[in-house]
C-alpha cells in the first residue's frame, strides 16, 4: 500500500481492501443475504465487500419500503467491462423497485478535467447512457440527469443547485482539507455540487424522506463522507439515511485498475470480438508458470490472474463452474492458454450479443433524456 | 484609513475614497455627462465617484444600445435612507431602457450570516421590494430573483447555477485569498453565485452579449474583480463589458456607516415622521460649534455634518438651495439647530407621501415576483 493512492481523482498501485475498510472506517459487509441479493454475483462474492448503513436499505427491501439508489458516471473515454460490472449493482436495485437518480458529473469532470461541455454531452450519452440501456437499464422510475442541466422544471433545478450553495456554509476549510487534501476551487465547487447530487433526493421537491444508497468505489469514500457530515448538521436529514455500499475495481488487463486513457488496459463493449480476443491473448496478466512443465507441477494463482478474476466479478455466473475453474488452475491442470480460452469464448459471445442490444438502445435514448 | 474595514462583509472606520480608489485600482469618475446623467444628484455631486469601464455604458446608452444594470440586495433589517440613495441609480438606468436584473443575495446571507430562508423571503419582499416600488421601480424590463430560485424555466435556472459551478474551474484559491482573505467555503460558493449574477445576463439563455453595469458601494468591489479576473479567462467574455460605478454610503445619524442593527444609525422608510423628528434632533452628528456665539464667529463644517450631508445626496435637489445651506452653515448664519429643521422638514413630508405610495406598492408585488 506504500505507493497505492485512492482518492475521488486518482487511484493508482496496489489496493489492500481490508486495509481501506479500516482506513476510511467502512464496515465489512454481511455474509448472509435476501435472495436477490444472493442471486446477485457482487453480494454473493463479496465483490461489494464494505458499505455503511446497508441494513436499512435492507430493511428497505423486506418492508417493500421506498428507496433510491443514487450513482454518478464521469463521461470520460470507452465504457468498458469496469463500468458494465457496476452497472450490474444498479440494475439490481431497479428490479428491487428503487427509483434510480443517475447523474451525469460533467460539471465535474469540467472543473477537474479541462474538458470541452459539448463533448462531455456527447460521451454520457453516446458511451455511457447507450450501453446501460443495452445492458438493461429500464426508463421507468429512472432521473437520469447533467449536473449542469438538473431538470426543465425550474422548482427542481432551483432546490438542486441551491442546496449545493447551502451545504458550503455547513463546513469548514480544515474538514474538507482533512478529507481531500490540498483542493482547487474547482475541485471544493464539485464536491459541494456532489453533496447534493446525494441528498437532494431527499427533498421535498424530489422524493421526500426516503433512505438513499450511493454504490461507490472507496476512491469514492470522502464524497459520501463529506455528505454525511454535513448531512449530521442539517435538522432535515436527522430522520433519514444515505447509505453506501463499496466494491472492489475489476482489474485492467495488465494487472492494476482500468485507465481510460489506456485501450489495452481494458476491453470496451464497443470493441470488436476479434479485438477482444486479441487483447486478452497479449495483454491479460497471467497467474500461471513461465513454462508449461512448471505449471503443471506448481499450478497457478487464480487470485492474481486477470482472467480468471473477470470471470469472477462478471463473465461466469455458475459458482460451481467457477470453483471448478479455480480449483483446476490451481492445481495446474488448467493452462493459462485454457483459462484465456474460456474467458475469450464468453466475452466474444458477450460483445456479439451486446452490440445487437446497443444498435436498439441507440433509439431508445430519448426516452431517459428529456432535456 | 489605519483602522477603517471595507470588504463585503464588513464595512467600519473613516473612509478615504481617494485612497480606496488607488488601492482597488478603481478610475475616477469623469465629470462631463449626457443630460440624463447630470439631471440625477449622484452623478452630478460625484456621490458616484468611481468607475471601471463606465464607458461602455454611456456609449450604449448614446447610440440606443440594449445594455444590463445588474444589482444585488442582502434582505437583512429596515429598508433605510442609505438604501433608497442607491436605489435612485437603479431607476435612472431603468428609465434609459436598460434591462435591470436584481438579485435577492438570499444564499449569501445564509452562508455568511445564519439565516432563515423563509425569513431572508419575508424581509426581501415586505422591506426591500415593496420599497423598491414605492420608490418608482417599474415591473417592465425587471427581472426581480433570489439566488435561491432563479427561475420558473429550468433552463435559465441551469445555465445560472452551472455557471457558478463552472467560474470555479477559473480561480486558483491563492487569488481568492489575494481578493477575499481568508474565507469559509460559504463566502467562496456565495462569491463564484454572486459571480455568477454578474456574469450570467450575457449567457444565451439571458441576453446574449450585451454590456452590463453594476453600481455598488466600493465593499463589494472585490466580486467585480473576481468576476473580471474569470471573465478575461472565457471565451466567450472576450466580446463584451463588466462595468461597474462606486456610490459613496450615505452616513449615519452619529456618523460612520448606517447599521441594520442598530436603528438609531439610520432612518428607516417605515418610520413614523415623528420617529425620523425625534432621531434627527436627538442624534444627528453635527458639524456645528459647542455655543451659539462660537458657531456664529467661526462657523460650521458642513462637510461632516450629517444633516447636510443627507441634503446632499438624498434630499435636496436644488444645487442652489443646497449650494445656500453649504454657505450659510460655513459662515454661522445658519445654526445646527435650524439645518436639522430644514432636513426634518423635508425627511417627514418625504415619508408621509413614501408610506402611501407603500400601501400601493404593497399590491404590487405579485407583478416582479413569479416563483
Amino acid at each position: 500500500m506504500e505507493n497505492s493512492v485512492v482518492n475521488p481523482w486518482e487511484v493508482k498501485g496496489e489496493i489492500d481492501y481490508n486495509r481501506l475498510m479500516k482506513e476510511f472506517g467502512i464496515t465489512p459487509m454481511q455474509s448472509n443475504f435476501p435472495k436477490q441479493f444472493n442471486d446477485n454475483l457482487l453480494f454473493r462474492r463479496k465483490i461489494v465487500y464494505g458499505n455503511r448503513d446497508f441494513d436499512k436499505i435492507l430493511n428497505a427491501v423486506k418492508n417493500k419500503q421506498k428507496f433510491v439508489m443514487m450513482t454518478g458516471l464521469m463521461p470520460s473515454g470507452k465504457f468498458h467491462f469496469g463500468h458494465a460490472m457496476v452497472l450490474q449493482q444498479v440494475l439490481l436495485y431497479q428490479s428491487l423497485g428503487a427509483k434510480l437518480y443517475i447523474t451525469v458529473a460533467d460539471i465535474e469532470a469540467y472543473n477537474t478535467r479541462n474538458s470541452n461541455m459539448d463533448e462531455l454531452r456527447e460521451v454520457a450519452l453516446e458511451e455511457y447512457l447507450t450501453n446501460y440501456i443495452a445492458l438493461g437499464l429500464k426508463p421507468k422510475n429512472c432521473d437520469f440527469y447533467f449536473q449542469s442541466q438538473r431538470s426543465k422544471d425550474g422548482k427542481k433545478s432551483n432546490a438542486y443547485y441551491a442546496l449545493a450553495n447551502e451545504v458550503a456554509r455547513h463546513v469548514t476549510f480544515n474538514e474538507v482539507k482533512a478529507i481531500y487534501g490540498d483542493i482547487t476551487p474547482g475541485k471544493l465547487a464539485s464536491a459541494l455540487l456532489q453533496v447534493s447530487d446525494m441528498l437532494h433526493p431527499q427533498l421535498k421537491e424530489f422524493e421526500g424522506l426516503v433512505p438513499v444508497v450511493v454504490p461507490v468505489g472507496s476512491d469514492q469514500d470522502p464524497h459520501l463522507k463529506l455528505a454525511r457530515d454535513i448531512m449530521s448538521r442539517i435538522k432535515l436529514y436527522k430522520f433519514t439515511t444515505l447509505s453506501s455500499t463499496y466494491h472492489m475495481f475489476m482489474p485492467g488487463l495488465k494487472g492494476g485498475k482500468m485507465s481510460s486513457s489506456d485501450p489495452l488496459s481494458y476491453v470496451s463493449l464497443t470493441d470488436t470480438p476479434e479485438e477482444a480476443e486479441l487483447k486478452i491473448k497479449k495483454y491479460a496478466f497471467s497467474g500461471g508458470q513461465d513454462t508449461i512443465e512448471k505449471h503443471r507441477k506448481l499450478g497457478g494463482n487464480p487470485d492474481i490472474d486477470v482472467s480468471y478474476q473477470w470471470l469472477r466479478m462478471f463473465f461466469e455466473s455458475d459458482d460451481k463452474k467457477l470453483k471448478k475453474v479455480y480449483d483446476d488452475y490451481k492445481s495446474g491442470k488448467l493452462l493459462t492458454g485454457e483459462l484465456k480460452a474460456i474467458l475469450i469464448e464468453k466475452v466474444k459471445l458477450y460483445l456479439k450479443e451486446h452490440q445487437k442490444k446497443r444498435e436498439k438502445a441507440k433509439k431508445e435514448l430519448d426516452k431517459f433524456v428529456k432535456i
